[in-house]
């Protein structure tokens, strides 16, 4: 590592000094803006020939002024104050983001992990081109009644491709919230649908009652999810969701249960035999809640489907073994309740695998798998036990985006062409064994703890030993030129794009032996 | 009328003659292809001078064989039951819908009330060739965090340009259930802190007793709805949600209140003074529920606010007065309960003003107006003291859709050019007058009644006998290529395009006649 960080720090300084200068900072934006020209040049992307080398930082701290104006007046007409700064699009590329002062920071937090092959890729602006693509965006169908003439082989072609493994079905939606409240309805629904026997409608009183929003129409069942979790922020997701008070506090929630998240200890490998006492603890914990769940006087409802992230993600980065899962699956099959994996956050590439529960290996598939974020379409997989009984039962309006199924389609064919998957699984093995040693250092000791992610491709994670210390590590970071996302209480999450190469891990890695040293 | 019925009839059958060549067809195709080229033609249409003049129906029904077998295909992976037809996007243009069979018909549903300016608009196809349309689609932003340094201009010149008289703020979402759910958030979080008082912030058990789903910190508070009312899918707006009971049963509820929708009958000024007296009626029975709301041993939780529709769209086109309206407004003031105004269907121009609470004069704003659909955007307005005391409380990765902001600033804007309004509101007045004399007549008689929507533009409705004669009407006149929707258990609700004309309104005239004759 010691050779390859030398190496960035010498091409660095020199590059540093050429994009601080105004004329280089115009012809970043003209390379940026014609971003469908491959060619060659000196960027560390294979993807992206016109990317920067290096970070530009002209201002002294980030939001610069230019940032704070613009976000100042969007604050007339809309809420700022979770403005990190304001972007220019136009000119950022592959992994670069240029803010409104013209910083040029490497992008490890991707717009909230959403962001799947860079910006201005390429093939997504030659996509925005095709009459196909106008046609679909400017002439949005009530897909559920009116389909387009394309729509099956837009969805051949691309959601269709990257089914996970024994799902066969797809329900398409907005956005990762309304994905997991779609699947908790149709969960809820084919629960219903078995409890009432394949043959049996709706009684009369179920069809009144529903209407006053009360049971037997309206049933108090309930869905199981871990402390720590999150699946979203509308009602019924925010009622799934246990990350932090402020996403919660006020507002009217489903009285559903949850579980502890096992208390693992990291990394991983290392705590082998004490972590799986956990994991069996806490299997023991879920399979006790959906048993009391159906007893008689029992505080919350029949657990209908069980929801889990394959590794929690905005409650801090929180891991457990395949084998965790694979007991999950088992307890939720052998008690008839639904288990929901939601990848909205470790779907499509980040962990080294497609969908990051691929590594499981489950016997017996999951019954739904959500998604949105770095498909940019959103929805869930399932099977055909869970399409409702009847029409009209899982339905709105748009029942999902025909641009961004095209979207999507054109994410999942660029991932396989440049086998962006394995690559990430590479450059994430990179990453986690390089900081292993940092945090070994004397740099590291003291200041950051419980490095995580191992075999999660770039899906790595550390604690920070106080808040404090997590963002003063954000903001000095930021000073370099790379921006960082926190998550849970105390932690950073990298989340890279998938054209994230080793040469952006190598100059990440510098970056954060020398704010280390600073701490 | 008469005159121009015949007209209508005249040239309809020579259209028709050639409309069902091939060479025609694939003559239409190309002009549909190139809608960019304003040019001169036989059209109805002052917009889509290659709009076709006549429909072209060349299946004995519709769907047609092309139709269901594009049906069955997606129906492998996902649920066609609720498929009317499949579409040719590419081919539909102004007001007419193409299917997969070639059929073209004079949409009056217009992807369930959610396009505003017509297939193809030639604006709108201008704007998706543009850079910044393309930069904005292909790198979607966590706009809440890392919003475009275009962001206030594209607010400023479109949505900013429309807000409901006496709102100043913005909040973005991405579909009408997610609009209604976040105001619904924003109310209660309002709700609390003025229930806190100015300087309080959350109590220790608040902040504990939340992450368990539990009181205070997730508070018993309801929202209030109508019988009848449609507010989305989700699970916070599926409780306030009382259409059908298709759409709830079998999904956990909130407990929240309703209240009788206003007994009035059509038209409204034939009946002033006995739909005051419903009117009436309703308000004592808003008013009471909300103060036995906060009465200890309430069933419900406190009203936090009330969510009304302008018209009951889904529900079945309910009308009510502007007084009733401002009767709300007085009561809900009264009380301290916000008012949700929903304008997911109602808004953006088609009942003649471009919010339908436009028409009630208000005194005071209500809290929230939300909108989608038509708007292609989502979200709501409302003031500065209903944001969150606090960053994050209303937050989520994508917040609304650029994509969509920037569509939406062109429907407005060629809303605004062409005085689409206004034209909608006479276009309106039109087929009203003429509904009235034609359900008069013989053929009306017995088969259809409540006709209503009177000055509401186009957002025009009537009853039919049985919800077995609206079937078949809405079958009949596709068949006479018109396509219709239904709404409520029996009703037809007219929701064409604002690119809706006179010659357009005719042909459907003509073609109820006919159709009642035969029914």
């Amino acid at each position: 590592m010691a050779s390859r960080l030398a190496r960035s720090v010498a091409s660095g300084s020199a590059s540093k000094r050429l994009c601080r200068d105004a004329a280089a900072r115009r012809s970043l934006a003209t390379a940026a803006a014609s971003t469908a020209a491959y060619g060659s040049s000196s960027s560390m992307s294979s993807i992206f020939p016109t990317e920067p080398a290096m970070p530009t930082v002209l201002t002294s701290s980030i939001p610069g002024p230019q940032s704070k104006q613009a976000s100042e007046r969007i604050g007339t007409f809309q809420d700022n104050r979770a403005h990190g700064f304001v972007t220019d699009y136009q000119k950022s590329i592959g992994n670069w983001i240029v803010d409104a002062d013209g910083n040029v920071l490497l992008d490890m937090f991707a717009q909230i992990a959403s962001i799947a092959i860079g910006y201005n890729n390429p093939d997504l602006i030659a996509l925005a081109r095709t009459d196909e693509f106008i046609t679909a965006t400017m002439n949005r169908p009530a897909l559920g009644s009116f389909p387009p003439t394309t729509w099956t082989e837009w969805v051949d072609t691309g959601l269709g491709t990257v089914k996970p493994r024994g799902l066969q079905q797809v329900f398409t939606a907005m956005c990762g919230s309304c994905a997991n409240e779609n699947a908790f309805k149709a969960a809820f629904m084919s629960y219903r649908a078995r409890e009432r026997g394949e043959q049996a409608s709706f009684t009369p009183d179920e069809l009144a009652s529903c209407m006053r929003n009360q049971a037997p129409g309206s049933p108090d069942l309930s869905i199981l999810s871990f402390s720590q979790a999150f699946h979203g922020r509308l009602f019924g997701s925010l009622s799934a969701t246990r990350s932090k008070a402020i996403h919660k506090v006020d507002i009217p929630s489903f009285n559903w249960p949850s579980v502890p998240w096992p208390a693992v200890r990291y990394p991983l490998s290392e705590h082998a035999r004490e972590n799986a006492d956990a994991e069996r603890a806490s299997l023991a914990m879920v399979e006790e809640a959906i048993v009391d769940s159906r007893k008689p006087g029992s505080p919350y409802g029949a657990v209908a489907a069980l929801i889990v992230e394959p590794i929690q993600s905005e409650g801090g980065d929180n891991h457990a073994s395949p084998s965790f899962f694979r007991g999950l699956r088992d307890v939720t099959k052998r008690h008839g309740v639904y288990m929901i994996v939601d990848e909205v956050q470790t779907g499509v590439g980040a962990t080294g695998s497609f969908w990051a529960h691929d590594k499981w290996q489950l016997d017996t598939p999951a019954d739904f798998v959500t998604f949105s974020k770095k498909m940019q379409a959103a929805g869930f997989y399932h099977n055909l036990d869970t399409r409702p009984t009847m029409a009209y039962r899982n339905y709105n309006t748009w029942m999902g985006d025909p641009t961004r199924t095209l979207q999507a389609r054109q994410i999942i064919q660029t991932i396989r062409t440049h086998g962006l998957v394995e690559k990430t699984a590479s450059v994430g093995s990179h990453i986690f064994r390089s900081l292993t040693s940092l945090f070994e250092t004397a740099a590291g000791r003291g200041k950051v703890e419980n490095l995580r992610g191992e075999d999660a491709g770039t899906f790595i994670a550390f604690d920070c030993t106080t808040p404090e210390v997590r963002d003063r590590l954000v903001m000095e970071m930021r000073r370099e030129g790379v921006h960082l996302g926190g998550c849970g209480e105390r932690a950073i999450r990298l989340r890279p794009m998938l054209v994230f190469e080793q040469g952006h891990a190598d100059l990440f890695l510098e970056k954060m032996e020398r704010v280390l040293k600073k701490l």
